[in-house]
This record gives C-alpha cells, structure tokens and sequence, in this order.
C-alpha cells in the first residue's frame, strides 16, 4: 500500500489505539493520534487493560517509566493483543541501558510484536547487541543498527524501525528509508514516543491487509513531513512544537507522500 | 445567578481545586484552571487525599486511568469531601466500557457527588443503562441520554452535564442547553477532562450560594465561549490548543455571557 | 563563575538530568531542558532509579504528587546520588502543608541536597517554620523566608533558592537576588518544576568546579530572562507558554545575564 493509502485510512476509520506509555508523553502522544485522525485510549490498570487490548484497533507498549503495576498491565495486555489479533508496537525506551525494562521489553517480545520502534541505541540494546545509550539519547548511529534490526525482525517476525536523521525500516527482504523531519524534532519531548503510537494506527487501520511493514513506513512519513512543513513556520522548539501538531492534521495523506522522500533499498 | 456572575466569583476567590485526575491531563488541566483564575492542587496519594479534600475549594475525581492506589485514594477523597461538605465532581471516563472504573464511579455515588460531567456515552454507562462507549469516545447522542442523566439526577442528588456539540445539564425540574465551542475542541486532548476540573472550581468558588446548576452551566459557557473565540484565530488543533487556553483567560465573564446560548428548556 | 559561562556550560555538555518529579510537569519539564540545552531522562522504579542517580550529571527529586513506589525511588536515588557525589535537586512541593511529602522530604535532607528550590511557603515548610501554604500556591512572601532559608541552608550544607517575584538564593555568606520573569509565569503550570530540573542542569554542567550557587542563580536567570522575552509577545497563558520556550532556546547565555538583574546583598 503507498503512504497515502494509508494515512487515508486511518482518517477514514478512526483507529482506536490503546496506549501504554510513560509518564511523560501521554498528552502529547493523544494530540497526535487526534490529529492524525486516530482515537487514543491510555489504559494501565491489568485489568481493564488484557480487556482493553483485544478490542482495541492496535495496541502500543512504551516502556519507558513506568511503575510496577504498569509494567504488569504491559505483560497483560501484550498477551491478549497476541491472542487477539490485534496488532501491537513495542517501543523500547532506554532499553540496555536499565535492567527492569530490558528484562520486561525482551519478555514482551514472546507476545510476537507487529512491529518494534526506537533509536539505533534502543534496538540494539533490545536485541542484546549494546549496552544501551543515556536514556533516551540515541548514541548509536542508524546505519550502525541495520544488520542488527534485521536479525530482530527474523527473530520476532515484527517490522522494526531504527529513528533518527534518516528513519530505517527493516523486515524480511525490505530496507526503506524515509527522509524528511528536521533537527527540532528531537527538542520535543514525544515525537519519538507519539510516532510509536502513530505506528499502532497505521497498523490498526489496515490489519486487514497484511502490509505492517508499509503501515509503519507510512507512520514515519507523516512525521517527517510534518516536521519539513513545521520547519517553514518556526525555529525554535514552542512554536515548532505547535506548528508540527497543526501539519499533522493539515496535510493530506498526498501532501504528505509528495514531501518526504521513501526509498527501498534494492 | 449568572454566568458572568460565577465566572466573576471563580477570579475573585481563586478557589482551590483538588485534582484527581488520569494520567493523560494533569498539565493541561491545571493550566486551564489557572487561566481560568483557580489554583490547582493535584494529590493522589490517600493519606494526602483525604486530608486535603477537606480544605480545598472544591474536589474533581476523574476516573480515566489511574493505578490502584490513585483508586484508593479516590474512595478516600470522596468520603472525605462529602463529610466535609466539599461540593466534588465525578468524570466517569470510559465508565460502561471498562469493569474496575465503572465499579468504581458507581461506588462513589454513596458519596454524593454535587456534579457529574460526561460525553452521553458515559453517562449512560454510569446511570447501567448502556454497554458504554469505546473508551473516551462519545458513540451515543446527547439527547438520547436525556432522561437517563435526569434518572441519574434524582437518584444522587447531582446535577448532571452531557457534553456534545450541545452541552445539557440536568437537575430536578431544570434541563438547560449551552451552545458553543467548536468541532475542533474533541480534537485537543483534555478540553472534556479539563471542563470538569472548571465545573469544580465554579461550585468552589459559589459553594455559599447553593446553586449548583448554575455554577456547572457557567464551566460550560465558558469552555464554550473560549472555543468559540479559539475558532476565529486557528484553524488545526495544535494552534487551536494555544489560542483557546489564551482565550479561557482574555474573555471577561461578560463577554462569555454575550458569546454563548444558554436556554433552559420550559 | 558568571551566569553565561554556566549556560553555556550546559550548552556545551548535554548534562544528562535524572527527573523524578511529580504527575502534572514531565512533559514541561522535558520541553524546558531540552530547549535549555539538557537531556531530560524521567525514571522511578526504585531498582532503576537507584542506578541511574549514578551515572544521571544530576537528579532532580520533586516530591509533588508521587505514589508510594516513586517515593520508595526518591529515596533510593537520594541515598544514591549522596553515595556517588551526583549533585541532586529537592523541591519540596507543598511541604508542611501534606503530610506524608513532608515526612519524605525531611528524610531526604539526610542525603544532602546540593541545593533546595521551593517558594516561600514550602522553604519555610521544610524547616519546619510553618503550616505550609495551599498546595503549590505561595502564601507567604520571599523576604519573610530568608532568613530561615539561611538556617536551612547552615543545616544542610544546600543553596537554597526561594522563587517569587523575586527570586533569592542563599548559601553560606551568600543571598543573591535574581530579577526577572513576568506575572504570567505562575499561570503557566511548571515554571517552577521544571526551574528546579534546570538548576540541575546547572549543577550537572558544573559539577567539577564546585560553585554551586552560581550554578542555582544562572538557572533562575535563564528563567527570568525568558520570561522577560516571552512577556514581549504575549499577554495570555497559551501563547505566553509557547513564547517561553521559545525564548529558553533562542537566548544566548549574554543575552540571558544582558535581561535580568543579578545582585549579591552586601
């Protein structure tokens, strides 16, 4: 499916994506998902969240900074996506450089993840192939993590995604890249942690075509090319943050495919 | 009394407004209930709870995503506010659609709650007399859960708001509609959530006059009125987001009063 | 050293600032130290947090509205940060006005705070000179509370930093005050938990040259200076926001000390 395919999707079904994600980005990461034309839903509780998963349209697990009973809630809810069916996204925040997550993040990945996203550290440190970054500082290059995401992706059967300058996708036979965003982007907090859940719409919105590793390229598109359109309209990181918001909704999915470029590798 | 007249009383005292609330809102509803001219206090933990519920202005319990303790100290905070006789709001986010919240909210009615705030999807849940929506969703229409929120009135003593593209309010006898806002606002995260803090700090602020359905209408004209003036200046959620918080403080109660319709029904 | 030379510090070295701070802030709190040149990093599970206040250039501890678990992981990475010589932050939110935040927080005392930012209320809260103020709100005035910051200051070896109109920091033979900000700055939710995180940021840019103080008041004048900037373009919370975190990027470390006015009392 091409990028504008599915982003057109999404506007024309309203995912709903079940969000698990940190203490830091869940407003910012629910204003995109509207924007985008998705319907967020953040549910931690164990309960209400194994329940939540197989009724939701995608479901996203951010590991990062989460409590103890969140953490449980994750192992819940990836379970029950599995059985469902309902397609999940694995961010691995910080994973390899702190023991709890690593361990609860390569746990998940038995629940099978449709697709995996995070800096070159974080996919690394998630395929036990690094000690991980600083946090959330992406201290790897992309390039550097490619044959190693590959490896992730054979042993998980999930589309993983490297971020950074140029944006990675890897999965069986597939190398994309998408180029656009802009050096801003990284100055606000969530648009790394969002694009996770933006991934789980584009999943959500067209599980039934079987196409994840085009739902996750078409993700990463609408980033960067909002981040190209904000860019026209502000350099410094307030006002960037409110124009990315405004082009992730103003941009139509053709708008979005002609600004970004998205090139397999042969 | 008027709208102009509450909103007036809510920046003269500066009601003090516990905030308990889910994971997504905290910040935007505490910047809304500053621009509005209360003070935020958001504490969860159920010793803290229930101490501060009886010396703050008024209490606002939003059930949307909180861990067990945040649920604990919510059962606590209600009791203490109804034996204090702090007037309280319930928002019962996604209740009929989830089993732990809804169980929740419904115990929390014992306490007495002066306002409940929803989308028609939630108050029909609350009241049972609907499988709920999907998640925050409002999948129901206003009007059709009309007579359930007057059910739902009588039963608690509450006054009772349904939020839509028209708000309603009910209480015994009084049905009146609030007319504003714009198609924009369910797309900015937290302006239901943050409405129901406002309802709480306009009964903190006019608790000595024992008008409740007024003070609940008055939250509403003034969510309405700031989207409407929002609407003039942005036209994407991200810039709308700024201009309607400059809005909720740059209107004056009169010019709130002179933006919306607000019709009790004979 | 001068406050241009500790944010350019910052500037230059990325500190890497552990945050466990308080439900409403994370997402202003990492906007505001990224734009000032740190890396925000939110962790609180105890068993985390205890080994990143290790390896973290500094830790921020804010003791507004935790749960239990993240108040286990305060003292945990107190305890840490003391044994490893990261400078840490303690922000006493609504100290002796809650009464489990207040036993916290004097515990914490034990693990040698490198410096202390409150407003008057909480400082006074803290040395246990006071009922405390109504939640966040500062009730009492900053001149009344140097004194006692100065003893709080002797008994903990900490600079302790009072924010209000003026903003005075103390420490031994030491009371600086910083001119600057706007009245819209306590509208806009955070600006002083995020200026306890960037005080961090300062003393994890300049943790070799052991001049703390300076490193307490270039944060508070990068603070004022910024909100000296944005009170240029706005006149509203919303867009006041934005302008703040604009200015907090867009100004150099000289035009930050050109803006504000920075004075030691003889």
């Amino acid at each position: 499916m091409t990028v504008s395919a599915i982003l057109s999707a999404v506007r024309a079904s309203t995912p709903l994506v079940h969000c698990m994600t940190n203490t830091v980005v869940p407003e910012v990461t629910a204003n995109v998902l509207l924007a985008a034309g998705a319907a967020p839903a953040m549910i931690d509780l164990p309960e209400e969240a194994a329940i939540f998963a197989t009724v939701a349209s995608a479901l996203l697990i951010n590991v990062g900074n989460g409590l103890s009973e969140q953490h449980e809630g994750m192992r819940r809810a990836a379970a029950a996506a599995d059985g469902a069916g309902t397609p999940w996204v694995l961010d691995p925040v910080a994973v390899g450089a702190l023991p709890v997550r690593t361990q609860l993040a390569r746990d998940l990945l038995a629940h099978r993840p449709t697709a995996i996203r995070g800096n070159a550290s974080e996919i690394l440190g998630l395929a036990g192939a690094s000690g991980g970054g600083r946090g959330v500082d992406a201290t790897d290059e992309v390039d550097a993590a490619i044959a190693t995401a590959h490896r992730l992706s054979a042993d998980t059967g999930a589309v993983v995604a490297i971020s950074g300058p140029v944006d990675v996708i890897v999965s069986a036979g597939r190398t994309t890249r998408v180029t656009g965003g802009d050096p801003l982007m990284p100055l606000v907090i969530g648009t790394g942690c969002a694009l996770g859940a933006t991934v789980a719409a584009a999943l959500g919105a067209t599980r039934d075509t079987h196409a994840p590793h085009d739902a996750v390229v078409a993700a990463h598109a609408l980033f960067g090319a909002a981040g190209l359109a904000a860019a026209e309209l502000a350099s410094h990181p307030g006002s960037f943050r409110t124009a990315w918001l405004d082009a992730l909704h103003a941009l139509t999915p053709d708008e979005v495919a002609a600004l970004v470029t998205v090139e397999d590798e042969p």
